[in-house]
């Protein structure tokens, strides 16, 4: 099966596919949405609406994993945040997609072994998860592709936990959820 | 000029587009939409998008006006509130129309000329100044109603004040706002 991760941001939204058997995960394609400086709000999500929406169509996942975020720094940050993500989420809805929000936490426990792991930590096991020469960057892509790893984890094993692994795993989409044949 | 006003919402999303000659308003039309209870988060935007989206196709506005969120209950319903506005704010950019933010108080003042003004006294002004026979309602329409008059206000004297009336109005894109002909 193939999982596209997103990690959205109103600066800098990445994302990562991959494909996994069960077992092993290879990644398929990774990138960054730089939102274009100095033109209007409105216009950035239209950027990245557009982007994931051809990254997508081209990808064709069967399922979209998100971070969901349970903090924010203030109300105003979250705010901004929320429009990226609501953006990112319509663009996974759109494309008839099921889509499942893992905490930090839990991407981070899924791929280092440690909640808290720091951001490099992230980077070097995708890169040694996915067997890759280069450690995929910036943090934003590194961050995707852990989301969709995490993903991938959960999926591989859901008769066995009923639930992802990790701290405050929460998939939205569980009923909508097809295991890897 | 035609003002499409949008009050987002995760429950509620109301919307609607008054016409201006500079001076007077009247009423084009008005609605609300309500996300679908017991339905995915991803799909309630996709049902909120393509409301908006055709609301925007059939009323023909020349600007959307919504409301700048300055202030939230905590990180969390920020958080949901921006996913919401982030998928309106991509409905009126994929139409090609500017976007104008105020900020609450600055609609009440524009409204009822009382920047604490309650829910009810913008619904009453809300019906007096577009001479309504009834209330518009839920609050969620007259909110949205209140929002596009004071972009009117706003957009009828430009070259007067150089900004809108009001506390901590705040127009995102003033160079692509085009004046009452």
């Amino acid at each position: 099966m193939r999982i596209f991760g997103i990690d959205p941001g109103s600066q800098r939204t990445g994302y990562g596919c991959i494909e996994t058997d069960g077992s092993r995960c290879r990644l398929v394609g990774c990138g960054v949405v730089v939102s274009p400086p100095r033109v209007l709000f409105p216009d950035k999500l239209t950027c990245i609406f557009d982007e994931l929406a051809l990254r997508l169509d081209s990808f064709r996942p069967s399922a979209v994993a998100v971070e969901g975020v349970f903090y924010a720094r203030n109300a105003r940050s979250a705010l901004t945040l929320g429009q990226v993500r609501g953006v990112a989420l319509l663009a996974a809805a759109k494309a008839g997609l099921p889509v499942a929000e893992y905490a930090a936490t839990a991407v981070k426990s899924a791929v280092v072994g440690y909640g808290r792991a720091d951001k490099r930590q992230v980077q070097r096991m995708v890169t040694l998860l996915l067997g890759l020469e280069e450690m995929p960057s910036p943090h934003d892509v590194s961050d995707a592709l852990a989301i969709a790893i995490c993903h991938a984890h959960a999926g591989a094993r859901p008769e066995i936990s009923g639930r992802p692994p990790g701290l405050g795993a929460e998939i939205r989409s569980w009923r909508r959820f097809r295991p890897p044949v």
